[in-house]
C-alpha cells in the first residue's frame, strides 16, 4: 500500500473548528490593536539568517528551521517578528510619522523540543510603538494588553500583569556599589529568581559585591514604585485608565534577553499555571543595532498556544468562545428545493439571498426534503426557504422557533431582514 | 558600517498601506466564500518533500523551497494547497458530512525566476468541493469565482469565463478514432493549441491519428455545448443564476496538469493582458492518490499578484480598492488633550471611547494644539475631542464639516454615535 502522508511533528493541520478557533483569536487581536489606533503590517516568513544572527548571535541557529536556498543564500523561517520590523522600519522610517504604532498576526517557527504550549509553528501577535522614548509608549502597550484579555473574556481574577523597569534596578546598582558595567551579570541573575536556589543565587550576586538578602529587601521596600520615574508615570496612566487593580509591581522580571532596556511586562494567568500568556518591553537600541537607525521602540508579544488552553480552561472565557466558533461555522439560510422542477428558481433565490451578503447554502443534487431540513440543520441555518411548485410563493421557516411565514420571492429580503436576528 | 539587511529576492514587505490591500482581498475572499456557505481550514506551510512529489513527480523539487531539518526530515515550504487539502481530507473524511465545501487563504513559495506576476511567495485562495461528483458542484465554483470577481469591482467588460471540459474531448476522440489511452498524450497537444506552432501541431496531431483541422472544427461545430451532458448541466445551472454572459466555451482550456478528469475553467481578463486571474477544476482521482480515500473533488485557485494589479488597472474596482485602504488605516476619533492638567480625563475618555469600539488615538506627550489636530487629521480621524479646562465639558469637533457641539462627558457616547456616519 502507498505511504500514509502525516503532519511533520510539532506542526498542525488547522481543520474548520481549528480554523474558526484561530480566526476568533486573530479578530480579538486586530480589533483592539485597532482600537488603539494600531495599523497592521507584515514581514516576509523567510529572512537572511543572519538578520536573527545579528540580533541574538550565532546560539540562535540551533533553533531555527534555516537552510540554504537554491540561490545559496543562508535563509530561514523566521522565529520572530522584531528583527524585521527592526529592518523595514529603519529602512523607511522617514515615511511615517512617529510614534509608529504597528501591530502584525503571524505565523513563526522554532525547532524546538514539543512539550505542553509549545510546538514549531505558532501564530504570534506583535504590537509596537517606535519612535516614542516616553513611558507613556509602554503604558498604552500595557492598557492595550489588558484590554486585549478582557475582550477574550477574562477578568481580574484571570490575570495580572507583572510590570518592572530594568532602570529601576539601576537604583539598586547605585545603592549597593556594583560597577555599572555588571549590570547585565546582575540583571541575569535577577532574571533566575525564581528558578535558581537561593544557595546559588546567593554566591553570584556575592560575586558582583552585594546578597541575596540586599536584592530581596529592595523587592519588599517599594523604593522602585517611589523612586524609579517611568514606573511612577506607566502607574499614573493606568490608573487614570481605571486599569490599576490589574497591576502587580514585581522587579523580578526583567525578561532574560540583553536588548530590554527600560520597562518590561508580563501578562500571565493567576490560576493554576501562573503561564506567562504575553511578554515585552522597551528596547531603545534594537532598530540602531539592525538597521542603523536611532529609533527608540516598545513592544510585546502574545502566542496563540498558551492563550487558547488558557481560554478554553476558563468558563467564562470558553463559553464566549464557543458560540463565537459556532456562529463563524453556521450558515443564515439554507434554500430547500421541494420539487425539482422549481430548482432553477431555487438557484435564482440562492443567488439573490447571497448577493444580499447572506450565507446560503442548498442542495447541489435532488435529495429528500427530510434530508436537506436535516442538512440546514446540521450547518447551523437560522432559516429554510422553501422552494416549491407554489414559486413564486415560498415558505420560510425558522429552525429554531419552528415559525414558518408565507411570502412573495418579491418580499424575501424584506422578510429575511425581519427574522434573522440582529448580527 | 554594519551590514545592511535586505528582504530576500522575490519576497515582500508589507508595510501597512500593502498589509491593508492584502487584507481587502482577503477579506472578499473570505467573505463571498463564506456566503457561498464555504468553511476556511488551513494546513501547515511546511510538509513532507515527498507528499509534493507523489503529486507532481521528482521534477517539482526544482521550483521548491525544499531542504532537510534538524531531524532528518526532506521538508518543504508548501508550494501550493492541493496536496495538504487531499491528505486532510482523507484523513478525516469520516467526520464530515458530503459535500464538503472548504475554503483556505494562505501563502505558497516557489523557487522561481521572478517575472511581472510572478514572486517566489504568493497568497492563494483556493476553495474546493469535495465528496460531490455532479457537475452542479462545479457550476456552484464558477459562479463563486464571478462573484468573487464582481464584488472586487470587476464588470462583464473586465472578465470572463472559459469553460471547458476534458470528457467533452472524449467525444472527439471517439469519433476521430483516436486510442482511448492515448487521452492524456492527445490532451497535452491540446493544452498548448493557443501556444505552439500549427505545424508542430499538426505533426503531433497527425501521429495521434488526427489533424489540426479536424480539431479546429470540432471546437467551432459547438460538439461539446450540445452532446457533452456536464458542459450543459453546468451551463443551464448559471443560467438560473443570470450568470450566463460571462460564459466562454473554450474547449483549447484543459490547464495542463494530468490530474484533472472534467470541467475545468479559468477566469480571465478580457483587457489588455488576457491574463488567467484564476483557474480550476475537476480532480476526482487526486485524493485517492494521496490519502487512499475515493472522494470526488473539483476546486479552484486564485492569487493575489495578478488579480491585485487588475484591480489597480480597472479604474471602478481600484476606487473601490482605494476607499477600503483608506478607511482600513483611518481612526475614528483623536483626542486632543488641550490643558495637560486634564490628562487623566483625556484617557479615561480615549478609554471610554475605545470600550464602546471605536478607534482612537491621543497624543502620547504633551504637544500643541494645531499640532494635535494636525496628527488627527493624518490619521484620517473623523471626529476630534477636545478636553481641556472646562473639562467635564468638551467640544466635539467634525474633522469634515468643521462642525463643532459641545456636550457633557457622560453624553459623550450618545453624541459620537450621532455624529459618526454609519460604518
Amino acid at each position: 500500500m502507498a505511504q500514509k502522508f502525516q503532519t511533520l511533528p510539532g506542526f498542525r493541520d488547522f481543520y474548520p473548528a481549528d480554523c474558526a478557533a484561530r480566526n476568533y483569536l486573530f479578530g480579538k487581536w486586530r480589533s483592539v490593536a485597532q482600537a488603539y489606533g494600531f495599523v497592521e503590517y507584515d514581514s516576509p516568513i523567510l529572512e537572511p539568517t543572519d538578520l536573527y544572527k545579528r540580533k541574538s548571535g550565532e546560539e540562535i541557529v540551533h533553533q531555527l528551521f534555516c537552510f540554504t536556498d537554491k540561490g545559496e543564500r543562508d535563509v530561514s523561517m523566521r522565529p520572530e517578528l522584531t528583527p524585521s520590523l527592526a529592518r523595514m522600519a529603519a529602512a523607511r522610517q522617514r515615511d511615517f510619522k512617529k510614534p509608529l504604532k504597528w501591530f502584525s498576526i503571524g505565523q513563526f517557527f522554532r525547532y524546538e523540543k514539543q512539550q505542553k504550549g509549545r510546538l514549531r509553528e505558532f501564530y504570534q501577535f506583535n504590537c509596537d510603538i517606535l519612535g516614542e522614548p516616553s513611558p507613556a509608549a509602554d503604558a498604552e502597550l500595557v492598557a492595550l494588553s489588558i484590554d486585549l484579555m478582557r475582550s477574550l473574556g477574562f477578568g481580574p481574577d484571570d490575570f495580572a500583569i507583572k510590570l518592572s523597569d530594568r532602570t529601576a534596578w539601576s537604583i539598586f546598582i547605585e545603592q549597593a556599589g556594583i560597577d555599572a558595567e555588571k549590570t547585565d551579570a546582575f540583571l541575569q541573575v535577577i532574571d533566575k529568581l525564581e528558578r535558581d536556589k537561593a544557595e546559588k543565587l546567593d554566591e553570584k550576586l556575592g560575586e558582583l559585591g552585594t546578597s541575596l538578602e540586599a536584592v530581596r529587601e529592595f523587592i519588599d521596600s517599594g523604593t522602585a514604585e517611589s523612586e524609579c520615574e517611568s514606573l511612577q508615570q506607566i502607574l499614573g496612566d493606568l490608573k487614570a485608565r481605571g486599569m490599576s487593580d490589574f497591576i502587580r509591581i514585581d522587579l523580578s522580571i526583567v525578561r532574560g534577553l540583553a536588548y530590554y532596556s527600560g520597562p518590561v511586562f508580563e501578562v500571565f494567568d493567576i490560576g493554576k499555571g501562573m503561564r506567562a500568556v504575553a511578554g515585552g518591553g522597551r528596547y531603545d537600541q534594537l532598530v540602531q543595532l539592525i538597521g542603523g537607525v536611532d529609533l527608540p521602540a516598545t513592544g510585546f508579544a502574545m502566542g496563540d498556544v498558551v492563550v487558547t488552553d488558557l481560554v478554553r480552561e476558563t468558563p467564562a472565557a470558553n463559553e464566549q468562545f464557543e458560540q463565537a466558533i459556532k456562529k463563524a461555522e453556521a450558515i443564515d439560510a439554507f434554500v430547500i428545493i421541494a420539487d425539482e422542477e422549481q430548482r432553477p428558481q431555487g438557484l435564482q433565490t440562492v443567488q439573490q439571498l447571497r448577493e444580499s451578503g447572506l450565507r446560503v447554502n442548498f442542495p447541489l443534487v435532488p435529495a429528500k426534503i427530510a434530508k436537506q431540513f436535516q442538512s440546514a440543520g446540521q450547518q447551523g441555518a437560522q432559516l429554510a426557504i422553501i422552494i416549491g411548485s407554489e414559486y413564486p410563493e415560498l415558505t420560510i421557516k425558522d429552525l429554531s422557533t419552528r415559525t414558518e411565514v408565507v411570502c412573495d420571492i418579491n418580499d424575501l429580503s424584506t422578510k429575511m431582514t425581519e427574522l434573522l436576528r440582529p448580527q
